[in-house]
């Protein structure tokens, strides 16, 4: 395990993560990290060879062919793909991960050009001239921040650098063409800002920063061109410190300004921090929805107005509600607030935990929190169900990666304080400035709101902070069995005196379900409530429930129950709603005062991650409220 | 004049339009025409020239070396204006438009190929082994059937059967390539369907009907291939016989709806007719907008879900509006019910109304029912002004030729029943089985519901039939001043006797407003109300009011004043609305419970298709009911 070098972020006093310490155990985030690395990477590399992702590769050093396939980013496919195995050799040698991962870094190796160009959509005979042409469309720096990011996987889980030094060649190339002040170059997918950054970190090059630091304050001067959607998809129309507005396609916003925020962990320029604090009060308040997504656009995958959430058409792309958590991940290190945690695990559990199928195996793209019956689906763009693959395969393997590396989100430090930012079951053993700390963490979170803290190994001037979630209307705290009141302080729960070794800490945090309406701005759910237990989100789904769950409207008041059946996520829920009768009017008669016949029904809630894995069929987060 | 031969339409007993022989006054759609003949075509012709149209057909005779621009369809922009201006000088000769007329005919007739090929995108000498290969998306017949409208104009217009001459070759070339049994072929865009059926009613040849009812029959193959969307975006998943929903991209839709009926009309065949009226419904119930909008989806243009229909995001493009009024005629001449006048003037009046700005010279492509405050636009797709053109300019043609021919629309006979589908000031002279009658229509509706229709020139045997809209809750008729109670059957008011010359019939209708709530499966407008007053859908106007329009609540039950403003589609109101307390809630704080306060405040609407042509703002059709 090589360890990182001190950032600036440490110089400043913000948080450090906790990363490559942290030992998930069979908690809700341990399963799915099993699940990922059973059965989805797996499926993953399976599908690099079917849909021809490693023969783009092999053709250039003459091991096949084969014409080139897939969209032009394919080769971000492999590195993700190779990143997310890296992170699993790191938990536990195996040789099939094994085969893929030495001959993929060999091909990789052998297929890099002499100068350091690695990109094999642009390495064809036919198409070396348009190298570096097509700085909108050509996804070459996007390809090759996912090399590098796949390189600082190796290296830091496995100590292996040979894939460094093929990444160094590739971000040393980059810096030679875009990292002189003569250059006005930036990337018109955004990925690579944030893995320079942290190969800065990896290897204390600040070329890599500098570099970094200049994509992000060269955007805004209009130099990618209109494209098809105009500058603001591209987040090219103001610079990202002249802006207050999320706006254009959301996994190129939220992957600036996570590389954003990154320079700004390195350099500590306050005028990045103020406006990208700016942004994301504007993505919580009037452009995200209750399930972490973002992106409500199809047509552009953007950030629509403020307020425009359809609940049907809800773009809300995986890979945004992924890039959400790393921009949250790194306002908290930024910051030290909780809240960024709310978010984080908003998304987490929802609009990115629906982003696979049960088996591991299907994938959405889009998130909706509305199908329809008899949906009409534009196959990837729309499914109603999870397909196996996609032609635009960023987000099953974007997912690989990211639950390969999910303990490495579950806690950070700030002097001698250590802050638990997500719950699961765990061990967690890290450095604080007085010394070594290890928590064994012990939880069915957020299935149950019980969360058990053992100190394992404390030592006298450590102390210990929870993240008190957001959504939380009632909590607890004892230490050693006895109740205590903890300071909150910034959505933190600070528990007095040090970590002393066989102290036990338990927080109890209430999961009672709560009924929820919208922002009366947002139109799309005027209405209409929604119902939430912790940070999951529920959906009535039609497999669930006997009535036409498009003519159920629910009572906000009337009890929720929890009924036995219990998912990864949270039990089944039951309500009462209320079935209205059919009122199919026709267009002449659209009429206020027709009022329909309502029957009791009882009806099911699931929760939304959960959705869609048994008989297709229309599915709800939204419901119509009874008085309506 | 050259009269069209009889149709089958005729010989099944149906409704027969009146065309040619109606003359408009100055009513709302006489000086609709009046701008569209004095600004809107003329700024066309300009931007034919600006934009390259004329000169991708000049560079084919050697009249320039300019590269081609525009789309691959800009010669259909030709054509429309073509056809615009055909009629036009069939109303007064004007010296620009007859220059237009002389030039642009004389261009296509030397444009054409020997085998009566003419399409400059495809007689480009780069692209001419591209010729009929991309049906899906290459619009050659498409193309040919705006070239066949435009002659047929020209013919019924004028008398002038040059241009006759050169879209018959073109007829021909298609009847030989693609008439016979052995071919597969039909247009990705439908269009020359209703073209060539056009044609053989103008010149008696059924080999024009054969094909037009071939592309029909052989549709739903999946011929076309999957495209970018999928075969159910060319209407391609299912033949047009064996599916009761409306899906795929709305303008080819509806064309290829208009050219199925036509060939209905033309063959009696009831397997299309039975179809086509459940389209119809699915259309009318399920997927269309207040305003008389359909396709609501951005991305390909397309008919959604049943009841997705969002306000911010309605697509509505102005051509389907148009293209829902040439189907909503033809099932009235295939039915002679009057249920589809109503749906022909709501597009009419709103969403097509709403394609073109007061001054005539800018026009919307999309017509939503809301803008929302600093709306982010992406240029031509979702502008929240009207542009003065587009680079894809389907639009504005089809508005030239649409308020060119409008008086085409007004009335049907049926043996010896003349019948009034659309009411404005106009005179109209027709031949009943029995004989020759002329009507005089006075009336400035839709601004004002009196309808007086006097008898200029009648004869024994004649009757007339009203159409009474289905959105009428009051009405009563006069004749010679005396009370009567006309029968109602079919939607029609049946006068009784005949028409004596003389005779006064006047028609009066309730235009009270109307607040009316949407389908309660229309997730959209939950909770909301919307005024229309007779077919004039109203909407909220920043500009028009001082309250922030986005948080205006309207009670249901206030009454609502006519202002002494009146645009040309009815008065501005006034009605008592209630601004909500700003309540920008913090995503953690999604909570029902809480309820911002409320203060009175007037607030005034104005006609839907008048706004955005003051002060840029907000706009809203659909209002929050007060009690939400």
């Amino acid at each position: 395990m090589t360890t990182a070098r001190p950032t600036q972020a440490s110089r400043l006093g913000l948080v450090t993560p906790v990363k490559g310490d942290v030992v998930l155990g069979d908690g809700t985030l341990g399963l799915w990290q099993r699940r990922n690395r059973q059965t989805t990477i797996p499926h993953g590399i399976e599908r690099l060879e079917s849909y021809g992702a490693l023969d783009n590769l092999r053709r250039l050093i003459g091991g096949t062919d084969a014409p080139f396939r897939g969209p032009v980013f394919a080769d971000s496919d492999v590195h993700k793909v190779l990143e997310a195995v890296a992170w699993e050799l790191g938990h536990e040698e195996q040789s099939d991960f094994r085969a893929f991962y030495e001959e993929t870094v060999a091909l990789l190796t052998a297929a890099q050009d002499q100068d350091g160009y690695l990109d094999s959509a642009f390495q064809r005979a036919d198409r070396v001239q348009e190298r570096w042409t097509d700085f909108a469309s050509g996804h070459e720096l996007y390809c090759a921040g996912h090399l590098i990011q796949a390189a600082i996987a190796s290296v830091r889980a496995l100590g292996d650098d040979r894939l460094l030094a093929v990444a160094s060649r590739t971000a040393d190339l980059i810096v030679r063409l875009f990292g002189g002040a003569e250059s006005q170059a930036y990337p018109g997918h955004p990925e690579v800002e944030y893995a320079l950054v942290e190969l800065y970190r990896l290897t204390g090059r600040t070329e890599y920063l500098d570099t970094a630091k200049a994509f992000v304050d060269r955007r805004g001067s209009g130099w990618l061109g209109r494209g098809a959607f105009g500058t603001a998809y591209f987040q090219d129309d103001a610079s990202v410190r002249e802006t207050a507005v999320m706006r254009g396609h959301a996994v190129r916003a939220l992957y600036l300004n996570s590389g954003a925020t990154d320079v700004y962990l390195e350099t500590g320029d306050d005028t990045l921090l103020t406006a990208l604090k700016a942004q994301w009060d504007d993505m919580v308040t009037r452009r995200s929805y209750l399930t972490g997504g973002t992106g409500s656009r199809h047509r552009d995958e953007a950030f629509g107005d403020a307020y425009e959430l359809p609940s049907d058409r809800a773009y809300a792309e995986t890979c945004a509600g992924i890039g959400a958590m790393h921009w949250a991940w790194r306002m908290y290190q930024a910051t030290g607030d909780a809240q960024y945690g709310d978010f984080f695990e908003t998304a987490l559990y929802n609009v990115v935990a629906d982003g696979t199928s049960d088996d591991g195996a299907s994938f959405f793209y889009s998130n909706p929190l509305q199908l329809r019956p008899d949906h009409i689906s534009v196959q990837e763009e729309a499914a109603a169900r999870r397909l196996d693959w996609y032609f635009c395969a960023c987000c099953p393997p974007n997912l690989m990666r990211t639950f390969a590396s999910i303990e490495g989100y579950l806690a950070g430090t700030r002097g001698d304080e250590l802050q638990l930012f997500q719950y699961t079951r765990s061990r967690i053993d890290t450095a604080l400035d007085g010394g070594r700390v290890v928590l064994d963490v012990d939880t069915d979170y957020p299935v149950d709101g019980g969360i058990l803290i053992t100190v394992v190994e404390g030592f006298d001037s450590g102390t210990l902070a929870l993240r008190l979630p957001g959504w939380s209307t009632g909590h607890s705290v004892t230490v050693d069995g006895r109740p205590i009141e903890a300071a909150l302080e910034n959505g933190w729960l600070h528990l007095p005196g040090a970590l002393a070794t066989g102290t036990v800490v338990r927080l109890d945090l209430d999961l009672a379900p709560e009924v929820l309406s919208g922002n009366p701005r947002i139109d799309a759910v005027r209405g209409s409530v929604a119902v939430r237990r912790g940070p999951i989100v529920y959906c009535l789904e039609q497999g669930d429930n006997q009535a036409d769950i498009d003519q159920v409207v629910l009572d906000p008041t009337s009890p929720i129950a929890l009924s036995g059946d219990t998912t990864q996520l949270g039990p089944i829920l039951d309500a009462v709603g209320h079935v209205r009768g059919d009122d199919d009017r026709l267009y002449a008669g659209w009429d206020a005062s027709s009022s329909a016949e309502q029957t009791a029904s009882q009806v099911r809630l699931r929760p939304y991650a959960t959705w869609g894995n048994g008989r297709p069929g229309a599915m709800r987060v939204w419901v119509p409220a009874a008085s309506v």
